[in-house]
């Protein structure tokens, strides 16, 4: 309440009712909101972006704007996280817009598609590309905006208990994979599984299920499915370049004073390049430790990726033909992946080519 | 003198003999500081990151932090920019940090090295692989700080006007280079010549040089150089990954409140982001123009790019065994990118190589 009474002495520009404040004040209301993560603690990287986010806002505010974190469950699960914003139960929330393609399978797209665009890209559309325009068109009539805040860049294709080469082997395959590429290891025959992070290692010893991908080296360490399931697939084409989101009640954004709304601008545009340079600097370490552990790392064969690009594409066009919101934003998106590689194959490309041969040679 | 009486206010937690003051307002003084843009206004994706920085810090300060952008030579120019910082004659700088290599080479790492990091690489380094902190260090022996603002991801190895196949093709050529990238080139024979960007096109077609590089593109586009220099080179090994820096005078830095530091370095995490993904959104665009205008296509030969990194690894060792700082910040920064490439080359590259190779197939 307290907060609400400052936020409409902001508003009518007076000091409505309460004890005088000189007017400086006016526009520094004392804020506490809640962010629930999606992240449980043990992905630091991740839970670590809602902390560092936080922390910015109440220093630029000079502790006037309070954001305080919880883990999943806290205050609502990670699945139930996009409603309980939009209701107003908690005022933001640092998620995965992918994991409410149940309430529509637009959601998707604000993460990433399987055989979307990579992480400097997706930015590239975001910020540039009419990306975050679009998206918020959308989830406005889910009562929520979304600030860009996070990439994980390419992540892994998990782990399998055995070798995988062609299509055939994929047949009856029991994976924990979830959403749309869950769907398209469908289409190839995989029975998706949903399974928490912390219940995989027992899973796959038992052989209840037979693959499951998590994320890449730095957080795939933490769980030691190398024991269990050795063959460490990639890339994780369904996650090319992940986005991580600030949702935030649309109503509550709206009112906050405008340097507030600035400094959490910033602030996540701060943590999304801060994110992705944590996974780029921690995951050659959990790499390194993977693989001198049993890891047998295997590329997924050309058979595979290519009837997973097929299976993906006509998914894409299926949704397309019933969804209007889908349609419009997958079509920016889509033309804008088609320009992004035409760039990319060039100068980036052949440097990071050159570098990882002359590596090689030592 | 009233923004330094306002920060003795804050600093004293007192209305230090003006007129009295709510207490609220001693934490948030009106400031007003200039922004020496090392970047002319043409190059708008650079010179534009100044403008978003401090429009940024404005909003979040509620208007009180007041930074004012200028363009090169309206109040120093770009090679004087550091040295200006530094006294004190403007408070900061949007500049790159290899521009003041003849103050001491060590200023190269902090843009990036030939054949150093990528730009997500180099992120990964400055926030979490102590370049940061590394760089500070040494920037506070120039009374200077840095903050991370933009990347523009790999360049363009420039414009010839004849193609170039060997090593030997490069014995006397005269081309626009600079700093490290042009001792690498005078190594192979090339004779490097410091040129500004809008002498570049009569100088090509008047043959007083032959070769030219720019930035990408985005910005080469601008130029018109494909008219008079067809031949298009890549990738720019001299610029796999350069940072683009807020440099700021240290003193003046110490002084802000720590609230204003808060949204200095927020808006400059957004601004990082912000323009890799600008550079990124708008290179496709100038890549179809220049090539549909005559610009050729090609790229180094292995045997360019093999000798170029036996001559930018000779400057490197030879700077170490008399450069402390440059062989400390050096030894990070390639333990560092040897590291980072035995990860990107495998979920990354190969994520990238099958999204390039699907996109030429249609």
């Amino acid at each position: 309440m307290k907060r609400r009474a400052f936020l409409q002495a902001a508003t009518l520009g007076a000091a409505a009712g309460t004890i005088a404040k000189p007017a400086i004040a006016q526009s520094n209301p004392e804020i506490r909101w809640r962010l629930t993560s999606a992240f449980p603690k043990s992905l630091d990287t991740l839970y670590g972006g809602g902390e560092t986010f936080a922390k910015l806002v109440a220093e630029a505010t000079d502790g006037k704007f309070i954001i305080q974190p919880f883990a999943p469950g806290e205050i609502v699960g990670t699945p139930q996280a996009a409603d309980a914003i939009a209701a107003g139960t908690v005022e933001m929330g640092h998620t995965c817009s992918y994991y409410y393609v149940g309430k529509d399978p637009t959601f998707a797209i604000g993460t990433n598609l399987p055989f979307g665009l990579n992480s400097r890209q997706t930015n590239a559309w975001l910020y540039h590309g009419g990306g975050n325009e679009l998206l918020n068109e959308f989830y406005a009539k889910h009562n929520l905006i979304a600030l860009p805040a996070g990439n994980t860049g390419a992540q892994m294709g998990g782990w399998f208990r055995k070798e995988i080469k062609t299509v055939e082997d994929l047949k009856g395959l029991k994976m924990r994979i979830a959403g749309l590429a869950g769907q398209i290891m469908g289409k190839l025959g995989v029975v998706p599984q949903q399974i928490a992070g912390g219940d995989l290692y027992p899973s796959l010893e038992r052989g209840t299920i037979d693959a499951a991908e998590w994320v890449a080296p730095y957080d795939d360490d933490k769980l030691g499915l190398n024991k269990v399931a050795p063959y460490y697939y990639y890339p994780g084409f369904w996650e090319g370049g992940p986005a991580i989101h600030m949702f935030i009640n649309l109503q509550k954004w709206n009112e906050l004073p405008k340097s507030y709304q600035a400094a959490m601008r910033a602030a996540a545009g701060y943590v999304n390049v801060d994110t992705q340079a944590k996974y780029d600097a921690k995951n050659p370490v959990g790499l390194r430790n993977l693989v001198s552990n049993g890891a047998q790392l295997r590329p997924f064969s050309q058979e595979i990726m290519e009837a997973s690009l097929k299976a993906a594409n006509e998914i894409y066009d299926d949704i397309s033909a019933k969804n209007p919101d889908f349609k419009k934003i997958y079509d920016s998106y889509k033309a804008f992946r088609n320009e992004e590689y035409l760039w990319f194959q060039v100068a980036e490309y052949a440097y990071d080519t050159f570098m990882i041969r002359a590596r090689a040679r030592g």
